[in-house]
């Protein structure tokens, strides 16, 4: 039987003159990209060319919106009704969906951004909002969701097209949540070990806790960085071993879960 | 012979808390809307609201992108390389074409805004990057062009959907250009005569110069305004004057010129 | 004995072509304006021009620093760090003293805006964090507090100056604190009955509470609104019964606690 | 005779997560340092950090004000009304004082950003708008002003403090305005050439066109840059080599033309 998987990572944060992330080494170790979407990061410059970068190389696009807080980069909460929330995630699909249509490709997934996700992750209902909204302009839409979290109960609830997702550099706790980025431990540094593990979660099709334990799980695409390169290291490791074990990197199909 | 007639004004254009003009009861009187796309004006709730108003009476959406100048309300001229345009008007008619459908409705046409359409109506190369990168992802949107500028000019070089626009406030010159707005009569201030003038032309198909001259043209639309209690009264005397005359108010077809 | 007090109002909540209350009618009212600082409202322009009027009609200006949230107004909770909070406040604070003195006056006080204002009502930590930061760059200035809330209690520690704030609209409990929007009678919206009630409050010296309990307290300036027809009329309705009972409305002196 | 000259760059320059520039390095080798002021870059945060590392380096503080257009990077011409770009000026201005006072120094001078800074030396009354505003605020203010422009005419006209500063690595017409960008040569990458260049200039008090003209001129500050590798290069060059040729490197007196 073979194992395939997806690689994803952030892509299209630079603004104006600013540049974030090495987009263009990211874009050959990944599959699929997360494009911010004009709100928390990125502009309808740089959603062009990321987006036009990513369908040269044949690079599944998402649209990754974030909160309207551009100098905390969508990094801090921001309590919003859902309606509103509904209206600034459909408004950035919308905008996504344009510029990857003008690049020659479609968006194929959403992934929300920073502390719309961590909330979302921790709330069913908010989750929930957010994924209606965008599969109301985008229905064929794949749902990625962090596994184990209320983003996967909620996508799961809404029986949508859903991408599972681990994260290459974060420690998993017994029941499938993240070792706190406080404890020791939490973050993996070391880009072998990053491509061991996941090579060996891919391949048993479970997310493998500190503690030995292993929680059978759906993954679909591994989550990776390139703003340091360190996590660049981890994720040409990553992408190295996968491959070296025999496991086929592609494109998620996003099979409802 | 049936004339028909169409009326569109700028609406969606409140930000946050900020209420700018008096959307419902313009409604009320236009068969058009161009909404403002979130760039120089409205938000992602502004343009929710505003488009689900405008699905509920019937009235036609257009997106009405604009520069990124929120505090000069994209009516500071902005001279940005094509692409840049480009890309900028992709991002506002995606995000419009999300908002619109997620209301129920969809975007029927395109109206640049403030300084952008100026500029385009004076540059045929920048109205015509504009209209591209507005139909490469929207190629059955109408343009809403100013009758007799290059905004005409490019839109019937591109073969695309267009609906001519006159003012129903201002007057023309004998070449079919407005009136210098620094000159005295420049601007019409009285309802009646603006309903009557209106009027005349959309029988005549022509639009009729302050100096007597006639201009055969094809009027698609009439451009009116509501943010004033002037402006709305000009707005209901154009109506009632057109009705009167018997002349069908409707939302244009947008046949090539 | 003569009772003299202090009115202020919120003022320059204007943003680029967007009008936000009736500043000109509100400024015949107030003795002291807290004037937006450009970030989550006002802009350079609106804050030249309010304080512009303000010094013409010898109102006290004071800085009215907010989130940088412009959409959202400031009103949504932002979650920052002490030393952001500092940052952001000493910016806003200069701003308006360069503003204040370009227009010929000074900034003499600062009250706190939206969010920022009741987060620091609750957190005496981030109420002497904002405090603190605004003492730094303008030492006398005088910290505008609500009264018996944690801004209170920060601005004593501190030994700053100190304004006591009361409002004119709105229901005390019997521990000082305000009655909750979501229960009846919270909010007082005949003018008269606001009127009479401040008068009382500011003979006695005393917040008079809904259960008719009487908390003695320092009532320095009542804190008016003049967004809506209801509310000027409340604040017209304060300052003539305030003068009808012998009350000098002046701009408070600002003593410490 | 000694020589003495300043040494200036841009600084602060980064947004919220997005770095630009390696202000560290530059501020080893600068004397005074120009701080955007969270309007077409900066943060209050960063400008904060910036300010600090000034300041414990005894590196002088300067307002660097530009154009409300942070995409754009205030690169982008905006046509203001004098008035507005007035009030634009102060705001910076005042902010900039107050985070500098905040840090422990001052504001010791002015320099205008981008295309505020290009169209003003090229305009007098815009220069003369823009240096008015913030001596209305900054009486003592010290005005840095490309020599030979509009820039240095109107603050000679004010009878300010003035700064003259010319480029290290762009080459000279004999009418001492810059080469244009097109031409060849027009920008200088050799760091030895750079430093050579610059050391003459500054030991004989005049700049030395391309073809051998020297326009004799008071040259106070050097403008040099820091945001990329060669441009650390030249900047490092230029003070070594004035150094070598004895010329003292302190902050300019600022006295008026």
């Amino acid at each position: 039987m073979t194992s395939t998987v997806d690689l994803n990572a952030d892509m299209g944060e630079s603004f104006g003159p600013w540049v974030m992330g090495r987009d263009a080494e990211v874009l050959d170790v990944v599959t699929s990209a997360n494009v911010a979407c004009g709100v928390h990061a990125g502009d309808w410059d740089v959603m062009a060319r990321t987006m036009a970068d990513a369908v040269a190389r044949g690079v599944g696009i998402g649209a990754h919106p974030g909160f309207p807080d551009l100098q905390g980069f969508g990094r801090r909460k921001l309590h919003l009704p859902h309606e509103s929330l509904a209206n600034l995630v459909q408004y950035q699909v919308g905008a996504a969906q344009a510029m990857a249509e003008a690049a020659g490709g479609k968006v194929r997934h959403l992934k929300l951004h920073g502390a719309m996700a961590n909330m979302a992750a921790a709330d069913h209902d908010m989750a929930r909002a957010c994924y209606e909204a965008a599969l109301r302009v985008a229905p064929e839409i794949i749902i990625m969701v962090m596994a184990g979290t209320q983003q996967q109960a909620a996508a799961e609830a809404l029986g949508c097209n859903v991408a599972c997702e681990i994260f290459a550099d974060r420690a998993y706790n017994a029941d499938a949540t993240l070792v706190d980025r406080a404890l020791p431990g939490a973050v993996i540094h070391d880009a072998d070990r990053a491509g061991q593990r996941i090579t060996q979660m891919v391949k048993e099709g479970a997310i493998l806790a500190e503690d030995g334990s292993r929680i059978p799980a759906r993954i679909d695409t591994i989550c990776l960085h390139g703003d340091t390169p360190e996590a660049l290291d981890i994720a040409r490791a990553v992408r190295r071993q996968l491959e070296a074990a025999g496991v086929t990197l592609q494109q998620f199909e996003g099979k409802p879960l």
